[in-house]
């Protein structure tokens, strides 16, 4: 049930936490698609808490399962059209970090088209 | 403890909840000031979650309290700039959840200048 009619209300129920946006972040701008890549992030993500991200991400349309070519084991989790067009909410949030927030800094992404 | 320096994990350390940016927008953008303001908004917030959120706020440096000038049992909880220069980041996430979820709108927002 919604708790409210505001966008941004909705919008915080999907990704208002502190896991959802690192793994589109590892997506988006690291070119990350399987279970074991997003593990290897520096922020040390725990494996129930990635599992259950990833399974929520997937609910929500803002990744995809995509079955691998070659290993039909692996997974890939590809970010959907809904789930790029995040990427204007992360820029935003890391401006606001890099620019409020000591000690941060901007790693060179390799932003995938 | 810090769990990584990337901008989006910090900022998210902070802002990564389903409240503090929407006590933010309360503010921003209807002009709430005080706690009983802040609680009647629609989302209908408990009173041990907003008064640790406010908390929040004020310890981050988003919000600063300022007593009343005709009564001083009446605190006001107003936006630092650390805490404007949020804006475009609840600007994004509102358009995006005006895009993809189904049945929020815009209110019509009296912006605090």
């Amino acid at each position: 049930m919604k708790r409210s009619n505001c966008p941004i209300t909705c919008a915080l129920d999907i990704i208002g936490d502190k896991w959802t946006l690192i793994l589109l972040r590892d997506a988006l701008f690291a070119g990350k698609t399987t279970y074991g890549e997003f593990q290897s992030s520096s922020e040390g993500i725990s494996t129930n808490i990635l599992a259950s991200r990833l399974k929520h991400l997937v609910k929500e349309g803002i990744f995809e399962k995509r079955q691998d070519e070659q290993n039909k084991l692996i997974i890939h989790y590809i970010p959907t059209a809904k789930g790029r067009s995040l990427e204007s909410v992360l820029g935003e949030i890391a401006n606001w970090g890099l620019q409020h927030i000591d000690g941060t800094y901007s790693p060179i992404h390799r932003k995938i088209e």
